[in-house]
């Protein structure tokens, strides 16, 4: 006891800490740190960097929504715990929800109710993550993974998304990066970033990929019903009698509400081959010591899911077309920046710099910072998701901003030159 | 890759999986378990095992509470994301209710709003499980720091309570239990099992010792509020020039709304230990992947704080000194069983079994599945809180119900005498 060391020592956390920087929000953080409050005031930020469309009034969920979530608070029969795994009826009205396009349909009891996709990504990451493995992960994609992984200690190898073919999986860089060790693969469909909506025949030759190497597939389908084009959005599970699939998806973007915190993890296990491996007894475990979403939101998920008019998902689809639409014909009369694919779900456009036109940017976090700076324009390097000298541009903005941030982000290019 | 394993093979998680049984909720599950579906229809489930009270209609919270909730929903501006420690606003109101009783007033920044109390513990027990770590907690304590400690890895050290001094920290024991490798000693006040409420004077001498150890006080006051005899609550940041303290609470037990997920650390910290061994960077970080409460929730919480009527609080308190009361009492009357300490807060009381004076049982869990079987009366064996052979009666429970309970329990007794 004499040999005491200093008082109110800290050494650390013993696991590895979340890379907070590597995150979408640390970037964005790092990019609107170039402005300055002056700048602001004078001309004002203009936000094509975010997942988060919510703000805006043409983004703004529906009244129907909210009722559900006012009516199940107003009963007071949901003020208390939860359980583990969500209430009944939530995981019965997602799996009803989700059975609607699947040849298997779901139980109540394939259902784990999280909070957000972020925290279903967080669970899988975890539970996945035994002594020696290693996941698939898309690049460019989306950096919650990475920085989950990273903390786990799960390996990650990443396979490519291919621009010159609309962002399709590249199946050989599947096949070179797996060995024994893979445990899994993460789709992400419709695409953040890429903007893509996959084809059923795209999905069924990587459910047959999967099937060979035997391995899972993490299907990160947040962006569901998010699909504006004529390729229809195909749900993964669809495929779950080739491979097991565990389908994670929210509230959040569909239904326009991100800072509600409601996902969720559908397992579609036919084969009852996650089942029989005792993965989905490993997720309740985890889970039972896991925060949860509010009980009462929970109560209001069969309103939201049964009562939302389908008018607002066709108006919010609509939008975002249009949105998509204005943002490629404007990229297209920029000279430096070069879109491959016009996007067809989601909330982003990825485009690519060209160097052999832009002077005195030495790459893309540099051109963010600097277009940040000058313009007040923020949109995320693509080195945040994986892809570096590309930029990640998102239209779900009201189209003013949308049009004034792109006419400034020419101005900047043809500075630039 | 010939050499291929299995298909879908699962070799489970990496780390410590949290050990669901151990929780309140798996001992809770374990006892129901003995009862079976004829026997409740027959004879009602009385619960005097939960730490939830919200389904009792003498527990529902304020009309006010909930209007604060449809106000900051109907606003539709709290639909997106929060920052990682919480929305300013929430920070600014619980630093600004938590200052209303301290010398040293905390500022928004000394606040992280996290999804309940237990996200809370679950974090600062992760950020303090450094390599070598131990942490002194609670016998009999609240069980969830000992799964967390669990899976982090961070060595857990008991140090006693003691009955015969109404529930008094046992000073000699926290001394004896720590060494150089001790970061931090949890207070949980009012007591969850026991009931207590800690004096000004016994917390500064805790305050003195875990100066001279120079650990940091972790003082869980998720009960704040809930005191409801002469003895006032003492918040343990009162002495935060002496330690370190960082204060968890939430909204759950005060405004009875465990369900809504919403809760706090507050960091005491007049001498800048905390800022300055960058522990307050680490928070952040571990928090910047975490799951966050509902942001129109953390919107709500500055009216929560500032609206609900003081009538509120007084029937509350009324309502739990008259259930404590008749709780203490009925217990007299029952032969085998010994209360201490009659609870001067929180929901609890904790009993001893006299097995002397009782036949055919092994112990305390067998206790209360016999009682569940038997009786339909779900009591927390004290195994669940680290103190074999005693009970945690929760008081929390309208009053014909709980006198119902009462009675069952000396019948169940006096048979097995
Ligand atoms: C691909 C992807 N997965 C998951 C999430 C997180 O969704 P949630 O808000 O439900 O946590 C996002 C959010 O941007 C995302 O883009
Ligand atoms: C001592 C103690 N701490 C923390 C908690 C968890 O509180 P919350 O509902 O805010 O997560 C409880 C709940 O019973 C408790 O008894």
């Amino acid at each position: 006891m004499d040999n005491r060391r200093e008082k109110w020592g800290y050494k650390g956390i013993a696991g590895v800490i979340p890379n907070f920087d590597k995150t979408v929000r640390g970037y964005l953080n790092l990019i609107t740190s170039h402005m300055d409050h002056s700048q602001i005031d004078q001309k004002p930020m203009i936000p094509l960097g975010h997942g988060d469309p919510s703000m805006f009034s043409c983004f703004r969920t529906s009244t129907v929504v909210e009722d559900a979530v006012v009516g199940s608070l107003r009963s007071g029969m949901f003020n208390g715990y939860a359980n583990t795994s969500g209430i009944p009826s939530a995981k019965r009205a997602v799996a009803d929800f989700l059975s609607r396009d699947l040849p298997n349909p779901l139980s109540p009891d394939d259902i784990y109710i999280t909070s957000g996709c972020n925290h279903a990504i967080k669970i899988l990451v975890s539970v996945l993550s035994c002594p020696g493995a290693n996941i698939l992960l898309p690049a460019p994609g989306y950096p919650y993974y990475e920085v989950n992984c990273e903390s786990t200690g799960i390996e990650v190898r990443h396979y490519n998304l291919q621009p010159e073919k609309g962002w399709e999986v590249d199946l050989a860089s599947v096949e070179a990066q797996s060995d024994e060790n893979t445990v899994a693969i993460v789709l992400i469909n419709p695409g953040n970033p890429c903007g893509t909506v996959f084809s059923y025949d795209h999905l069924l030759k990587i459910a047959k990929i999967a099937n060979k190497l035997g391995i899972f597939v993490i299907s990160d389908e947040v962006y569901h019903g998010l699909a504006f084009r004529s390729k229809p959005f195909v749900p993964m599970g669809v495929f779950a009698s080739i491979v097991p699939v565990l389908t994670l998806g929210s509230i959040s973007k569909r239904w326009l509400v991100p800072g509600w915190r409601l996902g969720w993890i559908a397992v579609n296990d036919p084969n009852r081959v996650i089942r029989e491996t005792k993965m989905s007894d490993t997720i309740l475990k985890y889970m039972s010591t896991s925060p949860q979403p509010a009980t009462f939101i929970q109560a209001a998920v069969s309103d939201i899911i049964e009562k939302t008019e389908e008018d607002f998902f066709y108006k919010t689809i609509l939008t975002l077309r249009e949105s998509a639409d204005i943002c490629y014909a404007l990229i297209q009369e920029i000279d430096c920046i070069i879109c491959p694919h016009n996007p067809e779900g989601s909330m982003f456009a990825m485009v690519k710099l060209d160097f052999s036109r832009l002077a005195d940017i030495s790459d893309d976090v540099d051109f963010c910072c600097k277009l940040a700076k000058e313009e007040s324009v923020v949109i995320l390097p693509g080195t945040a998701v994986g892809l570096s000298n590309w930029l990640r541009i998102t239209f779900a903005i009201d189209l003013p901003s949308l049009e004034d941030g792109l006419v400034k982000l020419r101005n900047f290019c043809n500075r630039h030159k």
